[in-house]
């Protein structure tokens, strides 16, 4: 269950609220990554300092590791990892496509050889449906079958129609708890299909809807055409997650076109690879230019790094490889991209909004 | 410059204080090692909240990387790394012999080739107390020769005879510094020669002096002995410092004849391995009897990872290489080191050492 409380907008950039069973979420949101129980390098008070009120958690990686017998043991995957607020996972799809050796996929669903141990495992929509009732995830994510990119109209076709189907057998096997159910529209780059694939959807019913299937390889301008599109299709009194995306670009022009929800790995992976978000621009920190450069990494950043720390003592953690480097860069990277979201907010309320999307270079 | 209360006393162990540039340090203290100009996955904020009032720093890293100019470009060490409070440095003589390759040794000091780059570096007495000014540490350490083990008493009279001369340059070159220089009694496992290094360094003067070239593969009863045998003989008016010592029962040994200040790689990178310190003992995390174990690490520590996270997490955490598992690890560990030191100062003033003298059997 959810309820969304739309508060304001511009143009097609909405302005709203989630409430889900743990906390209130302020929308457009970005959700950090907390891949296998954690976000990686960060505590669950450096979240909460940050005002995070929702974080990601996928269901593959922690069904292999820690296995829901010990997640049980706590209770739920919040007791598990010590955070109180709301946790979305995803359905285990995507990384089932993605990372293990695959055995057989019909109808029923995908059976693969788990990396971690070699054991065979199967996963269609009842059994992730059953793990994230485990998890006990705030809000659950249909299953789905990952259409690849590039890929035939009729293979996508396909895919997509699979993917209906997992998806009413997801809400099936959903039903009585007390979380919310987002459904995928998939359909790869074609249109046509994705208009299917969401009336499908919206003839189930879910409590929001996500777009899948972008930003897997296809050239930015169809992501963004796509987005174009659908969007302003998806159910007006819904929240809109558009799944894996993206760049602070890419965030700006999702909110351009109505997505109200967001989340990827980039910040806190690019944190750990050296690439920096700045309010003046990327900062690649290994750079050579920056070994005796005493400025903090962004000016006008208050975080825990640039309040205390120079580009040059980061780039000297870098080149260490002191593991706080990778903590102080996450938490840095992690306040641009949630500092960014709540400027978002904010113009919106303000009818700012189209400045940050000039400085963006977003043209919808 | 350094000014050394003695607050009170129990037996040999002493309660003080050592009066530093930047900080006053409450002894009997133990000093985490941020060897290479981070306390290692540790933010100089938490190292606040656990009330450190000294770290220390390894010269020898230091001036591979960052490397002096980078250092100065910030202006010393602490501003470098964001730590106001103070700061010991070794004198890097010990790393020369344990990490470098060694192209060279004579009275002179010691040529050898950069483990980073390969680069021929000379250290000396000299050049030690130069890059120790550089860093600006509050407490410098005199060059000295490290006197391997096992070793004939000879060797081990020539290598001291040597550090008593390198003391004796390393107090002329660091004339004129603010800050307070230790010298190191060595002499291996000979108490005749032990006491003859300390009749030198009292006949050159020094801020402070040291027990160096114990714990260095020598049976724990032989740096006991030592032990029992040196420490009273320092000059009660200083502080005495045992170097690179040790384990939790060797502390309260150390204290109980009379030492005040301890440093150890231990609690970090033990942490880091998997071994973890507790009032119930030590906890291999990695052990599989965790595996579900929903327990604090510590019930009776109120450490940001006790508070919050199960054996289980921890262990969860370790098992995925999550760069999280090493932080909250030695969040706990550095706890509990300077939480046991905690006791003891409070157990000196009120003569309840020999309680923590029986916890740990410890006899002098």
């Amino acid at each position: 269950m959810l309820n969304f409380l739309q508060t304001g907008r511009q143009g097609f950039a909405r302005r709203g609220q989630v409430q889900l069973r743990r906390s209130t979420v302020e929308t457009p949101v970005f959700m950090p990554v907390g891949t296998i129980g954690a976000v990686k390098t960060i505590e669950p008070r450096d979240l909460e300092r940050l005002d995070a009120r929702i974080i990601l958690g996928n269901t593959f990686h922690l069904m292999l590791r820690p296995g829901l017998e010990v997640v049980q043991h706590h209770g739920d995957l919040h007791q598990f990892m010590g955070w109180e607020r709301s946790i979305l996972t995803d359905s285990g799809g995507f990384q089932v496509f993605s990372l293990a050796k695959i055995r057989d996929i019909d109808d029923r669903g995908v059976e693969f050889r788990s990396p971690v141990d070699g054991a065979k495992i199967f996963l269609g929509p009842e059994e992730s449906m059953h793990v994230q009732r485990v998890l006990d995830s705030d809000i659950a994510m249909a299953f789905d079958d990952c259409t690849p990119y590039p890929v035939s109209c009729q293979e996508a076709e396909k895919s997509m129609l699979r993917s209906m189907d997992w998806a009413r057998r997801s809400k099936k096997a959903f039903q009585g708890s007390p979380s919310a159910l987002f459904g995928i529209v998939q359909g790869g780059v074609y249109p046509q299909l994705r208009e299917r694939s969401l009336a499908h959807l919206l003839e189930i019913g879910f409590d929001g809807y996500a777009i899948g299937g972008l930003s897997v390889g296809e050239p930015k301008d169809e992501m963004y055409e796509m987005l174009r599109f659908i969007v302003p299709k998806l159910p007006a009194d819904r929240p809109r997650y558009l799944m894996g995306v993206g760049t602070p670009q890419d965030l700006v022009f999702g909110v351009a076109c109505g997505v109200d929800m967001f989340d990827c790995v980039m910040p806190t992976r690019n944190a750990r690879n050296g690439w920096l978000f700045t309010s003046a621009g990327t900062v690649k920190i290994r750079n050579a230019k920056y070994r005796t450069d005493t400025r903090a990494l962004d000016e006008n950043c208050a975080c825990p790094c640039c309040a205390r720390f120079s580009r040059a003592y980061l780039r000297h953690l870098y080149q260490i490889n002191e593991p706080l480097y990778a903590r102080l860069a996450t938490l840095h990277n992690l306040e641009f991209y949630l500092g960014l979201m709540k400027r978002i907010r904010a113009a919106i309320e303000n009818d700012t909004f189209h400045e940050i999307c000039a400085e963006y270079e977003v043209v919808v």
